[in-house]
């Protein structure tokens, strides 16, 4: 991954010395989050239970693996975990089953990660470390099928699938932990996050990752619909909002949307991979039924209140962040096929 | 109870021969619910696990007892449910762990019953009896502190409590399943319900129970602040919403709010009681702090789509509802206390 851009000021003076501890640390984003973290003077602690449905890979800390505690453990593991949290300052509360379609195939399994295990873990840190800043990886499906584009925060909550109903749980037990207990937590309504170290196996985690090795090995990119418009985050803006969330004081108790730097149309970022790339070609098919029944259609974020809270802003364009993940997985390839 | 006023002819016709299930069906609502399916010509199967600290009572079906099906299954347990579901009609869905500040000394527990308990129902349903009409009785919990009042169904969605946040998520998974596997479900968020047979030992469920109590036995009614305004449904009035939700096809997938005949104080709302007791008096206390955090304040409820989708209309006014309870508790308080 690329050198991350300097950091502000606010950002290093909040890190300098503190203990962080990020849940799902080896997923595309997690991993990125810690080296920031310890490009900010930060001690790390990655939990990750390396499910292998998920973006964990060891490969996405290789470059950091000696200077982090790493603890293999399930966030299901309510006392494992528990016991993990004392003396951390933040809280990156990133683990989580982020399927969709697996979460229609085995709802009490999302269940028990994306809702119990969350309302488990805000228990212990109400008991653990009060005082820590939380935030939350929370997503736009939270919204289902927008009635408006773009989505902004007042938008109705309608999922259209059990990950959806269930992240937007572990949303709301992270805002009224805050609200009634004191914590300071924040979710972040992540759309679209795509960059180096994300699942490219399958079209499990989101379809971006598939396209992308489907580019590099020469096969034709599958593209459903293609009209569907949607924003991407770069892992890399992705992660720098996670950190201005949390030492943000006016963002505390609240879930506010993470955009991207434009909208396109699936077909649209299709003909970009394959012009990037430097060759390949897609296909347009229609959408398979059992995903037709829970996809979204056109999405995306307002994400202005973010930005104003905290000067966020993606920095990394859809064509930068396409090359330099292109780049990425060519020459690291095997460590994620 | 009184005797139920005519059912609408459509009630009838719907429900003659066919079969409920109506699960917390000892509860104060549930069995008012199977009085009035049986008066209209159907076939009931009660499920009920008269969990000590919920407001089932075997004294509730006294005069029914012989005509309906009852069975002692926790809805958590999921194969036993699931074998009780075929051929049924319809399933209200009432079982449910109420009480507000259990769900904050016992999370989890009100998570599995209110939360995860429902996902694994609603699995079962799709298995089982895709067919059935499903009703959820929600709450208006769901909605926390209102922002404006009256709450309409577009307020957003903030609990104040971990029974709030469990109880929308148990109601976006019957949406959920609505939307995406074409059962029929709807869910009425209640408001204040009260009545015969609701739980009248202690606030549990909610403090009108007490309030009765206290003024049967002649001790003073204890009102915390009593400034807050609300809104109450009589038992019978909440029985008939959820019979006409069952047959309402426009109610399909949403849910809908249920008001009461008119806003009232606490302070009002007691000294009524004391009046229509015909003796008593009550206490003003300032709110006991566990319960201020996760108070909401002012709520009443805009429950006019459901008005004018189904014609329901509340039939009992306050003073006559809180004329029938205390009745009724005089006469069976052994029952009860």
């Amino acid at each position: 991954m690329h050198p991350s851009v300097a950091a502000p000021p606010d950002l290093t003076s909040a890190f300098q010395g503190a203990r962080a501890l990020v849940t799902g640390g080896l997923g595309m984003i997690g991993a990125e989050l810690s080296r920031r973290l310890l490009q900010l003077g930060a001690n790390v602690t990655i939990v990750d239970a390396l499910v292998p449905q998920s973006s964990a890979n060891l490969h996405n800390i290789a470059s950091i693996r000696e200077r982090v505690q790493l603890e293999f453990v399930d966030v299901r593991r309510t006392d494992a975990l528990r016991a993990l949290l004392a003396g951390h300052d933040y809280l990156f509360n990133l683990a989580g089953q982020s399927s969709h379609m697996a979460s229609m195939a085995d709802p009490l399994a999302d269940l028990d990660v994306n809702c119990r295990a969350q309302l488990t873990l805000l228990e212990s840190c109400r008991q653990v470390i009060p005082r820590a800043a939380i935030v939350f990886a929370s997503t736009r499906q939270v919204y289902g099928r927008p009635a408006y584009l773009p989505v902004d925060e007042r938008h109705p909550l309608r999922p259209t699938d059990v990950n959806g109903v269930n992240k937007m749980a572990g949303e709301a037990f992270h805002m009224l932990y805050s609200d009634a207990f004191g914590l300071t937590a924040t979710a972040l309504r992540l759309t679209n996050t795509y960059g180096p170290g994300m699942r490219i196996k399958d079209a499990r985690q989101n379809f971006v990752g598939i396209w992308l090795r489907q580019a590099i090995e020469g096969l034709p990119i599958e593209v459903w619909d293609g009209t569907q418009k949607r924003d991407f985050t770069y892992v890399d803006d992705a992660a720098e909002a996670l950190l201005l969330a949390a030492i943000c004081p006016q963002a505390r108790g609240h879930a506010l949307n993470i955009g991207g730097d434009r909208v396109i149309s699936l077909r649209e970022l299709a003909e970009l991979v394959v012009a990037i790339n430097g060759g390949g070609e897609f296909v347009v098919r229609p959408f398979p039924e059992e995903r037709r029944r829970i996809d979204i259609g056109d999405y995306y974020a307002d994400d202005v209140q973010f930005r104003r809270l905290t000067g966020w802003r993606p920095r990394m364009t859809l064509e930068q962040g396409v090359d330099r993940s292109l780049a990425y997985f060519r020459e690291h390839l095997r460590h994620y096929v």
